[in-house]
């Protein structure tokens, strides 16, 4: 389980939810503007009361580290886990983290602040196996791992099984982005091309695209024209400004341009796939 | 307007309770424990982003100033108001701010790290002018100040009106202790003698008595003690552990010892009176 920023109040959020504490392997820390950031000492903090033995890795922008080191130094030194740090270069697109079934990649962004999103992408997948062949066939299991790898089977016999009778094609390997905060960024459809579900900020509606452009935000509008020129399956807006008292507003204008658009909201639960 | 101590999510509760934001004047932080500061530097940031051009005052435990003067430097250096911080003594007993109507003091605790309870007294207060009398010797609007101030007043012919048929005697001044966290003290009462409200930690119940001795906290019987032996208006109790699913036995183990005892709560209200 990863974490994508930490305003203040995360942890009250995620004890709210139905996800469990300890399954938190990565924080990823896209800026250090509070609404991002200021919720990460007291999650660390309550992790510690909770008696967490397993480290966490927080990543985030390497102007962030002296002073956060402090923090820890000061507020969290009496746990019995480690915080890992892992300072970002956010002008970089890089691959920052990698475990067996996904990596993760920077997007740098445009804001008033170092900032930087984030892509996970899950890495290739195993084709899947047709049981009723391997039934059929009579293939012992030793051999499986073989077969998903991509080997035909040949039978006591001589004959020869192809691979692609005794498998069907893997499921194509999903991707998020979360772009938040930034700028209008045109360029950024070719960084985020294809992916499944991409979150990007829609600070403002159409009546402040001035004011996007000024304060280093985006309309939405804007967001599902990134969408749109990125061909991403589904795109997901949020971090509206508060002058909005109906948000459909701003997704009514993000769907004239990308109808598989929706609302990012408190709670919410979103599959990727 | 004051608060005292800031926990993560301050700001959040602030906002839907009916207290303007721009009414606070001063922060009063007893220690520095996550759930009592957290909440600081993301309301010091959203009063700077709503534009908040009055000073702030902040008076803390001397050894945070440090670390939160350089999270203020990184995190609120670019907003129109001024945050004033004031280093606390926690080992003195000490008037550390006064106004017109009322003056603190601290309270020095005993709690894992240097912490500081708050006690705030009300000056005293004028009495009341007995407004019928004034009509009845047709007294000008001029002298008022000078009766409230203890003058009599001598009519035109000569006579004398004293005082005390013009006014009725000044309420008593009020005055609330908060005392969180803190072990057992018993010279406490001593320090908060008759206060007209006391805010005394209760983490544990009886249950735990000796945790509580062992991680500097208090159990309700112990808060109760303190409020009995400084025969106090009003004992309310908080800062509960959450082992207990029903605070009612806490309430109910300070009652045994001081009857009149509330349980503090989320966004409760109470008058001091």
């Amino acid at each position: 389980m990863f974490m994508i920023d930490c305003g203040e109040g995360t942890q009250l959020q995620l004890r709210r939810s139905s996800i469990p504490f300890t399954g938190l392997r990565a924080v990823f820390i896209s800026h250090p503007h509070g609404d991002h950031c200021f919720g990460l000492l007291g999650l660390i903090s309550t992790f510690g009361l909770l008696g967490r033995i397993r480290p966490l890795s927080v990543y985030a922008p390497a102007e962030m580290e002296e002073l956060l080191k402090k923090e820890l130094d000061y507020y969290c030194n009496s746990y019995d886990y480690e915080v890992e740090f892992h300072p970002v270069d956010t002008t970089q697109e890089k691959v920052i983290y990698e475990d067996r079934s996904l990596t993760v990649e920077t997007i740098p962004l445009q804001h008033r602040v170092p900032c930087c999103g984030y892509l996970f992408r899950e890495k290739p997948l195993q084709p899947h196996i047709r049981r009723e062949m391997i039934d059929f066939y009579n293939i012992p299991l030793s051999q499986i791992n073989n077969i998903k790898a991509g080997a035909d089977y040949t039978l006591p016999d001589g004959t020869v099984v192809p691979n692609d009778k005794l498998t069907r094609p893997a499921d194509e390997p999903r991707s998020y982005a979360y772009c938040s905060d930034t700028k209008y960024m045109p360029e950024l459809a070719q960084k985020v091309k294809g992916v499944t579900l991409l979150y990007h900020e829609s600070t403002y509606a159409d009546d402040k695209t001035d004011g996007a452009t000024k304060y280093f935000h985006s309309t939405a509008r804007q967001a599902a024209t990134v969408a749109r020129d990125a061909e991403v399956k589904k795109l997901m807006i949020g971090h509206f400004s508060s002058r909005y008292s109906d948000e459909n507003l701003l997704l009514n204008q993000a769907k004239e341009v990308f109808p598989n658009t929706i609302l990012a909201d408190e709670q919410k639960i979103v599959e990727v796939e």
